[in-house]
């Protein structure tokens, strides 16, 4: 678990995409930024407080997250400077970098010499139980997509938000590295030995209260032959009550695999929820997502009202109308 | 890739049952064994020549396999002499046992002082790539199973045996590591990182010849929640022409979960084709294999007919029947 709340390096981010995970911070737990440190030339800015890192620490900042992309796949001289400081300063390091804080080693002599934590939050940090695949008390619900990318993670951030904007317990259960970073804990499921898997799920969503929804972040697809194994052992390590539908309506064919056509919204429906049904035979599918965003207005509109009435289920964008009317859809939730 | 022959070692196993991993290279690659090696008070016997390391190295054996499993957890010293002795001698070690051989320390020391290897094969010794999901020449047959430990290796092994005997190319690709020791090679793949389960199906199963089979060792169930995961990334790594259902008709609930039962051959049939036609839509269900080692000859054969009925497929338990009836079945193959 990382210690909140974060200072957010942007580094010389060139561009605002490039500091999508800070970003993402920021737009989903503004409470656990104190501030953002960027360096020359950084070409993203998230509107927070700059601030240098002993600036940060004395606003009580608990680690430094790295808020960006790095290119090339190293951890750049600019960089380590702050880094190193940030470790002798009292802060710990976070990471979602391909390449591993860990594998630095003047970050990892720094960290141990200050008893300082360095998160690399593609690996795997706990020794994962194997699922027993027992019922557990509390709500759930996964989201699932035609394909890798398409939104499931913005769904169940943006569901987890309405959620307790309407009053209902919810917490958002993160399967990437993106989603750990916003909330500071989360299984990078991708990460996890095979055998360990959906047992990593159900530690990620234990037992909960009766009116509890967890909101877990999918990752694949059932129809993404290069990590459809991981989609399933999050449905039946998941043990959803409920599945939301992700599409992006756009895509010529799943995602890096040209010989493969994107499934139907039906066909995903119909096996997602058959599996579903092997852990949890009360699960229900309650709505569809749809990532919008290279349509137009008029064209977005338009869609959503036809998968809307194809599906006979609430269909939104979430980024567009927010997730209300898809937490309205939970069973026992209501208007 | 483990160098055969092998001696096969049989420590001081109490029963024959326990010294299952040399019977299966005894039954299903005799030409890899040239020998045996019992401890005092072994009550296991293959019927093979006995002998000592120094006869096993001059009658040509290029490893010793630990075909027994072991108490406890420990290697005791009792082994422990043979396995140095084995290393001095000239051999590699192979190993499936959950302890591994290198982390005993006189054993890693020896291995390095004569450039030996050990074989942990629990643990995978390749990075394996991410799956393409592309089309691969060759045809491949895998076993999918109600549940876990319901006769998969078996099927496939002898199905391979079956093949070879008509005159069909084949080979069997195994994926747990009793299969692995069999043939001195195969993917651990309940060990494998999850976002390379796929791919190291795809790396063990490699274009063919068009005519050249691949019988591929099935994993877990996609009905079993701790294991589904894996079952479903053989299904789209392994991209099958043909699936062979296996069943074993006495089982009260699944393997391990008693909350759950065991599904039927329908939906196996169901959701095991559906996801296969994901990756190869010419995929074919072409035989049910059952394993009727807790029935009667006359209940077995009369729960044999009753489903060969049912399905409306070649049904047998290729342990009393062997397998040429699921080879003839093969698309290709014929009578």
């Amino acid at each position: 678990m990382i210690q909140t709340p974060y200072l957010l390096f942007l580094g010389d981010a060139p561009d605002p995409l490039t500091a999508k995970v800070a970003q993402g911070i920021k737009d989903w737990r503004p409470e656990n930024a104190v501030g953002q440190l960027s360096l020359p030339g950084c070409k993203a800015n998230l509107g927070l407080t700059e601030m240098t890192v002993e600036e940060a620490v004395a606003a009580g900042a608990k680690t430094l997250v790295i808020g960006v992309a790095n290119r090339g796949g190293k951890i750049s001289a600019a960089w380590m400077e702050v880094l190193e400081r940030a470790l002798i300063s009292g802060m710990d390091l976070a990471s979602g970098l391909h390449n591993l804080l860990r594998d630095e080693p003047s970050l990892s002599a720094l960290a141990e010499a200050h008893g300082r934590a360095l998160h690399d939050v593609r690996v795997p940090e706990v020794e994962y139980p194997i699922a027993s695949g027992e019922k557990r008390s509390g709500m759930r619900c996964l989201a699932v997509g035609t394909d890798c990318s398409v939104g499931k993670m913005y769904t169940t951030l943006a569901m987890d938000k309405a959620a307790r904007d309407m009053g209902v317990k919810s917490a958002f259960r993160p399967t990437g590295q993106t989603g750990i970073l916003i909330t500071g804990e989360g299984v990078p499921v991708d990460a996890v030995v095979a055998d360990f898997m959906a047992g990593s799920i159900e530690w990620l969503s234990p037992d909960n209260d009766g009116d509890h929804w967890d909101f877990i972040e999918g990752q694949g697809s059932l129809f993404h032959p290069s990590y459809s194994g991981v989609t399933l052992a999050l449905i039946h390590g998941g043990q959803p009550d409920a599945l939301v539908l992700c599409h992006e309506p756009t895509r010529p064919h799943m995602r890096g695999l040209p010989s493969y056509s994107v499934p139907t919204l039906e066909a995903l429906h119909e096996q997602a929820l058959a599996m579903a049904r092997v852990v949890n035979p009360a699960c229900e599918v309650i709505g569809v997502s749809i990532n919008t965003q290279h349509l137009s207005d008029v064209e977005a509109e338009a869609y959503l009202a036809e998968v809307e009435e194809k599906m006979g289920l609430p269909t939104v964008d979430p980024f567009r109308q927010g997730a209300k009317r898809l937490v309205q859809a939970l069973p026992g939730v209501g208007v």
